[in-house]
């Protein structure tokens, strides 16, 4: 049987919309509720015990408007709140860090694995243990990049200052013969390029809100949650403040203009 | 008489730091209470309305724990939180924008000024405002710099990428013969070596931390607040989250370390 309850998204800021958008194309007829928690956005350098209560939060907002699964497309909440969303709630919830670390893993022809990600994400361990879990030989090697975040804001995407700051942050990844690099965080589909061009010839690069749209078109499909058949499912956005030049980066990230926006207090 | 009673600073961060470092620097008798937003860091992308709520909640609690005057050592919270803080509060508030707009009046010879900070703080336009207040004559070239406050938090404050930001940032006020600039954010002045080179030569940069010290020792002369002459005074500094790198961070900020640092709820 149908269900047309929606797919619930959150993301720390506006970043996730890149997931909403992979969501939208793998799985065009389902309705997709996003929250994003710009008043209090970036977790990336907050503690855990806070990145805990705000996931939390949102989880039980979501949850309560009738979400049938909620995507964490927040790399830092995945890395550091999955735990105690799954404990605490009885509906699936899916994080971003383990359907790119199964991509990765397939995909590596030598084992080298890079991953780049803010601080927070990358202090956590959380991908370097999720790949070391899928197979102990993998050789993983971590970069944070805390400038990559500000520099999609500014929208300097191309050109030579973020070419510059990518050469800097790839350079171990290139002297270790990395073929593989997990895109951890969900600013970072819109510096492909960028990367791509900075990572040695022929390195593949995963970007995770592709993995997580096919991990939950998989867990939809398994729990028999797939929506009804028609032609586009709706997308109802919830921010926590409306931020500065809010339409230009929603635009940036989903591709599309955000037609729906409400403001919500979460705490 | 003199008044013991600490000094309360506020900034979103820690950045701030940079401002009690000037205060010891020209009041060394003074105590000090640092409070550093870091659970709900940056607000140069925040909307008026919960920059105004934040800082009146902080006002509250430095005003509450006995503090004498309040420094909103905080360029974004500086211009869209005064008029609402200095209604709601008896005791002196005191801007990092005034000081810094007199100084670069006094400052510059061709009336050409350049104010560099975070979107919300150009967008305000309170340092425009504030200048032709003070003389209408002069020209006025904005430049919101976003990517400045993340690579002082990299630590990236030399080398090849933030002199290539620094140049294309300040593009547009060389070119327009700008001779004096307002470091229009807490952060900046770490990065004032590759601004001064990146600007036109002879270029004078307006350091607002050491302008609102100037400003405060003022304001408590003015009104018989000066603590008693004794060696050093006490910091206690205050954060609503212990963020990565804090350590680190702070003692760039600051000059030295913090020895006193307690984490405290605020709403």
């Amino acid at each position: 049987m149908a269900d047309n309850r929606p797919i619930g998204v959150f993301d720390s800021g506006l970043g996730g919309l890149t997931v909403v958008k992979a969501l939208q194309s793998l799985l065009p007829s389902e309705s997709i509720m996003y929250l994003g928690d710009t008043a209090r956005v970036p977790y990336g350098n907050k503690s855990k015990k806070l990145i805990e209560s705000y996931s939390t939060e949102i989880t039980a907002f979501l949850s309560g408007k009738g979400c049938k699964v909620i995507v964490v497309a927040c790399n830092t909440a995945s890395s550091q709140a999955m735990g105690v969303l799954q404990d605490a709630f009885s509906i699936p919830v899916i994080g971003v860090i383990e359907p790119g670390v199964s991509m990765a893993i397939t995909t590596s022809k030598n084992g080298h694995i890079g991953v780049i990600g803010t601080v927070a994400t990358i202090e956590s361990n959380a991908y370097e243990t999720a790949l070391k879990n899928q197979n102990e030989n993998v050789i993983v090697l971590n970069q944070p990049c805390p400038l990559f975040v500000p520099l999609v804001e500014e929208g300097w995407t191309t050109g030579d200052v973020p070419k510059l700051v990518a050469d800097t942050y790839l350079k171990g990844m290139n002297a270790d013969s990395v073929d593989t690099i997990i895109l951890g965080c969900t600013h970072y589909p819109l510096l492909k390029e960028i990367i791509q061009s900075a990572a040695n010839n022929g390195t593949t690069l995963i970007d995770s809100a592709e993995a997580v749209a096919m991990e939950v078109k998989r867990v939809l499909s398994k729990n028999d949650l797939i929506a009804e058949n028609k032609s586009t499912g709706p997308l109802d956005c919830y921010v926590t403040d409306v931020p500065l030049r809010f339409e230009g980066l929603a635009r940036q990230f989903l591709g599309s203009n955000i037609e729906h926006v409400s403001t919500v207090s979460i705490h």
